[in-house]
């Protein structure tokens, strides 16, 4: 049988353009490979198909008529829109409709909406969210990204055990190591949390090399990068930003005068080339670890290429049953 | 009567030589404007004069055998070497024979023996040392950047009034702004002490401007960022590195054929102007603020510009009677 996948249409700063041009790429480059589930305003949905022109693709449309914007309080936006796309979209994979759910809509919605209607894998406290950072050694993933502000030892723990299955099954790491960000190198060093949380990981049959420092995750000293959601949303955006930044002045510096432009246009492909892996697109989404299904959110900024590569991404983790992995770990740990 | 400053001339990663070097550059720029006391191991200081050969300038050295070195664990140090450069220079500060202390040693051991032999300004829970960030609207001052791993929120709030007091004597700032750093904009937003903290600093007369993301830090919504130590050091490491990181891919790419390495090599010039200000330089050493004196701390691999400009930037703190305001200020809070 075909893996279904959910993809919410409605979801993103470019919707519903973007999502339903990656999803359909999706389809075609994989040659109809999965099924796809666009939810959302059928009206909208069908219209932009339409616009797009697309026959031979085995997709199907759920309708939803509502659409949680944003800037929205999660919770409060799940309460009050039963019909929204992402919560008819999180439902179908809990009714075993779909095998997973993919959105670049808003983050937390989507947290709560997998958490609240798909459940908890058994023996996870707290599910998380990851995200990736590019390294010398390849894709370093951090978690919590954001989801639990304030996390206890054994929270962290468990983090780098979802983390350590993620990184193996996904990106082929054979014993992915594990950094636990901190203040020093030391054991002693870092705060009441962190303190605890090492010997929890000391104790442990995952591969922890210690305590990383901010100017470790860069390096690649870790494969996965443990650190409480309010520390990692934190890197996370300033991490974002400092890119932003350069380029903006770069560009600043070129609108001087046109020998400075012609001059920035090239340079700005040099760095283009350089920085590519500290593009999020690359990476297709960031998976939501620890609920009880497949759920992948994306960037609201996300283009097609990323929709498309959050779907396979998708695709991949049903194949490989994480969930299940997670769960037989977990146990373990 | 003449500022005097007590310089530690074997802190750093290229002492005795950058110190003595920035240290005689700053007196000769400013015409002997200061006295400048450079404490060490004196056969080694007076080596190195005789080297670089300066007669016309008022410094005396003073003795201390025992240097502390980077990497040693800074209360341990202290404690087995009561002669070091730090402990004697900063104890000169307590017995009124200087009335600054400038070093580019060991961070921890510099903060200890400061907190230590100068006791903290009366009021003031935990001194703190910042860090500057560029900013679009000209540096940012974020507090605190690793002294203060376990925060409470009056302490926040301390930070945030010394910060303020530090920008507009030092940086003329007029009202500072404040940022509580934390993860979304809402006084919703944030862990257990960030939303104490919020609440302490709306009470405040401080010109708070309200929760901060790590994205702002850079773009200038706030002029003093606070934050606890632990969040502070790794996000001023993390910014660190991303510029190495950025800064080792370009001479890479140069690296593979000539063509490339000379096009690098233009590249790199407008890289280094366009980042002038990222230059931890460029700030001349972070403050540490609420110790009952003037104690600078900078980078281990400061500069002989780096150093000059920690000891004009200790002589202006002096002038402006920097720790006296903060009492004021700090009773107020």
């Amino acid at each position: 049988m075909r893996i279904r996948i959910a993809v919410d249409a409605m979801g993103g700063d470019y919707a519903p353009h973007n999502v339903i041009v990656g999803a359909l790429d999706a389809l075609r480059d994989t040659g109809n490979r999965f099924e796809l589930i666009l939810v959302g305003n059928e009206q909208r949905i069908r219209q932009e198909i339409h616009r797009i022109g697309q026959n031979d693709l085995a997709y199907t449309v759920v309708d939803a008529p509502e659409t949680i914007e944003m800037a929205e309080t999660p919770t409060a936006a799940l309460k009050a829109k039963k019909n929204s796309s992402i919560a008819v979209g999180v439902q179908l994979q809990k009714e075993g409709k779909a095998n997973a759910f993919v959105s670049a809509g808003n983050t937390g919605a989507v947290m709560s909406a997998s958490t609240l209607i798909l459940g908890r894998i058994p023996g996870v406290a707290r599910p998380t969210i990851g995200a990736f950072f590019p390294s010398e050694g390849g894709a370093c993933l951090l978690l919590d990204a954001g989801a639990n502000v304030d996390c206890s030892p054994r929270h962290l723990l468990q983090f780098a055990a979802m983390g350590t299955i993620y990184t193996r099954c996904m990106l082929n790491y054979h014993n992915p190591t594990v950094g636990l960000l901190s203040i020093g190198e030391e054991s002693t060093k870092g705060n009441e949390r962190t303190l605890k949380a090492f010997r929890l990981l000391s104790n442990s049959k995952l591969n922890f090399i210690g305590n990383i420092e901010g100017r470790d995750i860069l390096k690649g000293r870790a494969q996965v990068v443990v650190c409480d959601g309010f520390v990692g949303n934190i890197v996370l955006k300033f991490g974002e930003s400092l890119l932003t930044v350069l380029k903006t002045r770069f560009r600043n510096y070129g609108r001087r005068n046109f020998l400075r432009r012609a001059w920035i246009s090239l340079t700005y492909g040099t760095i283009n080339k350089l920085l590519g892996d500290f593009d999020y697109q690359v990476y297709g989404g960031v998976p939501f670890l620890g609920v009880n299904g497949v759920s992948i959110v994306g960037h609201g900024g996300s283009t097609p290429k990323a929709i498309k590569n959050m779907i396979l991404r998708a695709e991949e983790m049903v194949k490989k049953n994480i969930h299940k992995e997670i769960e037989h770990t977990i146990r373990e740990v």
